[in-house]
């Protein structure tokens, strides 16, 4: 099947916003098996619009429009959609329903709905309204008397991603014969030079299920996808493939849950253990801890991290020597161990974790180059450290060394808890 | 004059990548005044893209392609847009040399250099070509008999950027009647409801100059752009309207250099007066020093930082009293200035910064809602906090408090120093 992507605003066209919709749904898409040749952006210009949805309703199976549903004048994707399949409007009882209880939920009574909001109730005939609970515009599917489908979603990310999970997948599912069964499995990527080169053997024979690798900085998912005639065949079709890319890539697997990133994945991991730990950041200057914090509920494991920009930090507050740092400097093997074995001592937390490197620009000498990092995982008295030699300019090696970090520490914390 | 954006790339189709090349191009188009009706995003496939371009060149004065310059075979930008110009390839010499730097800087030599590589040095007959300092492929714009212009752009934002800023803006300047000129007010928006509410006036006199507001988070970008026969006549247009907007916007203006940061605006305000920082996190959890450690050249001014999520590291790092956590709890005015001031006493750093606050989800309470942030500074024993109610989600809150936080620092740092 064949879907099109049309992002409506004058904000993209601006560049005021980075069109992270597009790059969304067309990643699920092609996690469907859909296939996604055109995307456009036009503004909120009636005319360039309908020229736009014309072609991209005659080339394409499926159109998905974002944005352009808002209440002002301005926004006229609806009425262009409808116009576009030939369809007359009307008022849709339960839009209305639901625009009165977002507003009770804002705290706001129904006589503030303004004449625009309540434009945004009427609907094109023969169409599905998916009802927003985050928001005052309803999505559409209207139904084209060709078979086209033209899908209307709201552009707000918080509005449209809920959306699209809970009604549009399963709706362009059921477009398929049968059913879209799939999963994820997601693999970090220390020390793999390529994840893709592990699997090329399966990939090459795929039929049904397919897998599609998708890289992310410092991890890929592979998506696993089978078309089947219910669930349970697709389920009894994906899982034989999960469980070999599991073992295939064992440890390195951080989960299979859809929704999970590779921190939640660590933080869990210490949560089942009761493990606390701590953070000593040189070059990475908190961004590991701050990526960390942004798990909700990382206060049961984590209490206090240090930021040892200097030199004198360093001695400080995790007793590195003055001899190592003068012998060997703070971008060594030696002073990456003492700093995450300080941390331990002086914390008390199971596991600590400690960064060091050249970021650059400048500081670079003969045997050290921009991008060299040591990273340190001291966890029970036994300590790790792995030398890096990363990529990019500043901002890319601090945020490589993060995810590295996280990857060692979960690898650390399996190797002495889980007896891997 | 209308300019329209065409994104090459399968990658882009499959939603791997996020399509930042776009916004960017967009903003500085919109900056110069000239008109974006259409982006397009096309995979590698030479069919799609003719057809694509073709309609794009019909319609707009000069059509921008990024991406598909590589040296595989699936690149093909180039070649179909040397079809639609109806134009022959040929071998440019200097390109050639380019190449042969680029490996030589690389560390490689000329005989590593493959057929697919050498390919990249081919170019249309009548165009400019764009020498690349940072990658294989060189740009071209390409003159084409109708007047209209293809400009082919490499992909990675590393290779565009530069050589947009250096060859691209320049030459669409050229095309219009005289030169644009244009300049930057950027404006931090602590405490300011609304920028663009305060010089509604301006936006409503505006012909020439004109002036353009961008919003960042914690940030508006205020581009005042001239058309003018020559640079000084276009500078005698703008920095008039550029000191009305520093008049207006005062403290709040913390830039008006077109690649400085708010961070790096911070960073250089602390080298001026030779003052070194500290921090102490609790709510933002690393971020805040994280962001300030990108700007190179920090480790003048920023020697250490805490980060202190629990309550006995607020006590055993900052000295934070205990009846100050039970009387009052950790997200108080009282708790953030004991923990900058108690950062101030512990590190001796002239500037010191703390964050404490309730990022949600959980924790709430009747007086204490998700998004109440507290950040105090103290200088020379001088402590200002302040208070926030912040919207959005965890990471939201977390990233709002790091922007106010930079901005409170450079606030206090002028009100101590600099006697505004």
């Amino acid at each position: 099947m064949i879907v099109e992507l049309i992002s409506v605003g004058t904000e993209i066209l601006l560049g005021n916003i980075v069109n992270t919709n597009a790059a969304y749904l067309a990643e699920r898409l092609a996690g469907l098996g859909m296939s996604v040749y055109f995307q456009e952006t036009v503004g909120d210009n009636p005319k360039r619009l309908e020229e736009t949805l014309r072609r991209a309703k005659d080339r394409s199976d499926v159109v998905i429009l974002t944005g352009g549903l808002g209440p002002t004048q301005d926004d006229l994707t609806k009425e262009t959609a409808a116009k576009v399949c030939g369809k007359r409007m009307h008022e849709d009882q339960k839009a209305k329903e639901y625009l009165i209880a977002y507003f009770e939920k804002l705290g706001r009574g129904w006589e503030e709905i303004s004449e625009n909001n309540w434009k945004q109730t009427m609907v094109p005939d023969d169409s599905i309204i998916l009802y927003n609970d985050n928001g005052t515009a309803p999505g559409i599917i209207i139904q084209a008397d060709d078979n086209k489908k033209i899908i209307l979603l709201p552009g707000p990310p918080n509005e449209l991603i809920p959306m699209y999970e809970k009604d549009v997948e399963p709706y362009l599912c059921s477009l398929e014969q049968g059913v879209l069964y799939s999963k994820v499995v997601k693999v970090d990527t220390l020390g793999e030079s390529s994840v893709e080169m592990q699997i090329l053997d399966l990939i090459d024979q795929q039929s049904n299920p397919t897998i599609a690798p998708y890289a992310k900085p410092g991890e890929v998912h592979l998506r696993v996808t089978a078309k089947a005639k219910d669930e349970k065949e697709g389920k009894a079709l994906v899982m034989p493939m999960v469980e070999e890319l599991k073992k295939r890539f064992g440890s390195y697997v951080f989960t299979i849950e859809e929704d999970v990133t590779m921190e939640e994945a660590l933080v869990s991991l210490m949560q089942r253990y009761h493990l606390t730990f701590a953070t000593a950041e040189s070059c990475t200057g908190g961004l590991l801890a701050g990526r960390l914090v942004n798990v909700a509920g990382v206060s049961d494991c984590f209490k206090e991290g240090f930021i040892t920009y200097a030199n004198e930090a360093k001695i400080k507050h995790l007793g590195v020597s003055e001899q190592t740092l003068q012998k060997y400097g703070a971008v060594s093997e030696q002073c990456a161990r003492e700093m995450s074995e300080g941390l331990a001592k002086n914390t008390g937390a199971e596991v600590t974790i400690a960064t060091t490197g050249l970021a650059g620009p400048g500081g670079e000498t003969a045997e050290k180059k921009t991008g060299l990092v040591y990273i340190s995982c001291t966890i029970n008295g036994k300590t790790t450290v792995q030398k890096f030699q990363l990529k990019g300019n500043r901002s890319r090696v601090r945020n490589s060394t993060v995810v590295r970090a996280i990857t060692m520490m979960r690898q650390c914390i399996l190797r002495e808890y889980a007896e891997i």
